[in-house]
């Protein structure tokens, strides 16, 4: 039998789990729930209802595992303890500062549901993390480096948005290729934020607006762009939408430190990744297929990718995966 | 309290072991195990008993963990299943072909102990195997490639040892700068043995001995080079013993495939290693850590990496984990 999949929010991350569950042949997307009025959503897999997210608990025997596509923000906080309740959830949580809180939220909803529900998974946090942690347990003498990018950021670009003059605006993180090179050999560099990073801004300003003012604001917005190298340059609507339409991302995890025994060693993950947010629903659904599992075997409570068996991840069995992959 | 580890065999792995224990302080070293004479043993930490292999039945109340530090060929088949039956164990069992049924061997054995024996740990089998088992969870409709180096090859130096006229030699495998290339640009090339890795041996002669017909008979030799781009330079053990004397060895795992949307993505886990016995034995060092830890849960039989949550291999606990690497 399918593992009866719920999609809780239909935007992009909806939409990636979706296609998700078609690379899956042991799972089938059950229904889709959403705040807008179910009747206008239109998904692409046929037959599939669409309900209004309101009635989420009449669905409660028919769906294994609610898949959460909210935002962090304010959506999150409130569906996953609310939902984890009802259902084995799984959501891809990353305000990272905010997680144990989050964790404490969804654990105590699923213990009293008796229900598993996995938190921030994806690839930062998700599969970085993962990586962070098998190299700290290989190398507990170390240092850790997290470069991202290229790729674009949603709240950067949002941020270039709310400058006065400024139609519509794209920003790649970028990683210096000079640090990433010195981490690499080994050097353990200590890197301020200005070494590690640059920001590429490409930006549309209304007709008429002051370009010096809107390049000047934005190199030396705070939090955002100030501590970086930035650039910015002025393109058309057309450009934007015709080269920057895309929303790629990726970087690098990379645990550079000794063994006892004096060696040095390097252990580099890296990601390229075409889409953002279908990469993410990809690790959302594989999350899915362990938080039903564990939880058939008697778990409930929250999870991260930290406290899940890597076989639980497979559609494959253990003499299976033994033979092929180990 | 301490875990307590023993080290069974104590060569370039065993050392490795003892060392990687000076780096994980909730783990403490409580013998040596030798099929040596125990008394010609000098072992780097003072105070811990030297004992026969023997006798390793004895301590079945005073070892957590019995570290096996044999080769794969005709110590780890006969070694881990005997041990099992007494000890929570971990091994480095590396030869693909035959996982499954030292598995089989291994579980029955740890069932009857009910205790946990976690086999072929290290980086391949091991991390290489992870990232190749979270690769497909992830990108299910994908390609897998493993490359090689650079690194020293032990099975092929001692080939060319054997070749008559050979005093010493050391093999390093290379991956084809272009075929990485390729694959990281995600252009999924069909690649073949030849394609991937060519073959750099540096090979002292006894004098007087044929150096054209050695080098001939080295580029020639079936299953190890003659399928390989294979270059043969002739240099003085002084050399040999300068230049060449370290194991150094790592390689990439890399997943390239698209997600149910289309878009493509690449990951891909590469290590540089200074001392490959140096990191396998800090692999099993946390592996022996979460062997304790799942048989203290109640758990019995073979597990491997796979079988592992991630969180279980750290000495830092869940919440610790997820506030300062999720």
């Amino acid at each position: 039998m399918s593992i009866r999949i719920g999609i809780f929010g239909y935007g992009n991350l909806g939409r990636g789990v979706e296609q998700a569950i078609t690379q899956n042949p042991d799972m089938e997307l059950a229904a889709v729930f959403t705040r807008r009025a179910p009747e206008t959503l239109k998904i692409a897999t046929p037959g599939v209802p669409v309900l209004s997210a309101d009635d989420a608990e009449a669905m409660k025997d028919t769906i294994d595992v609610m898949v959460i596509c909210g935002g962090s923000a304010t959506d999150l906080p409130v569906q996953t303890p609310a939902l984890a309740k009802l259902f084995n959830v799984v959501d891809s949580f990353d305000t990272h500062a905010k997680i144990p809180q989050h964790f404490e939220a969804a654990d105590a909803a699923a213990k009293e549901g008796g229900k598993v529900a996995v938190i921030s998974a994806g690839w930062d946090p998700g599969m970085f993390s993962l990586n962070r942690l098998y190299g700290n347990v290989i190398l507990p003498e170390g240092k850790d480096y997290t470069f991202w990018g290229r790729g674009v950021s949603q709240g950067h670009s949002d941020a270039i948005r709310r400058v006065e003059g400024v139609q519509d605006a794209r920003q790649y993180t970028v990683p210096v290729p000079e640090a990433l090179e010195a981490v690499r050999k080994g050097e353990n560099p200590d890197l301020t934020t200005r070494q590690k990073h640059t920001r590429e801004c490409f930006v549309v300003a209304k007709p008429g607006a002051d370009l010096a003012r809107i390049e000047e604001e934005i190199k030396t917005m705070p939090n955002y762009f100030a501590d970086y190298d930035t650039t910015v340059t002025f393109i058309s609507q057309e450009e934007l939408d015709r080269d920057h339409s895309g929303i790629p991302h990726g970087g690098f995890v990379i645990r550079s430190g000794k063994t006892g025994g004096g060696a040095s060693h390097i252990i580099e993950y890296r990601l390229q990744l075409e889409s953002n947010p279908q990469f993410t629903s990809a690790v959302l659904a594989a999350c899915a297929r362990a938080a039903y599992r564990m939880n058939a075997e008697g778990a409930s409570g929250c999870k991260t990718l930290f406290d899940i068996p890597p076989a639980m991840l497979s559609m494959e069995d253990g003499a299976s995966l033994r033979k092929r992959l180990l």
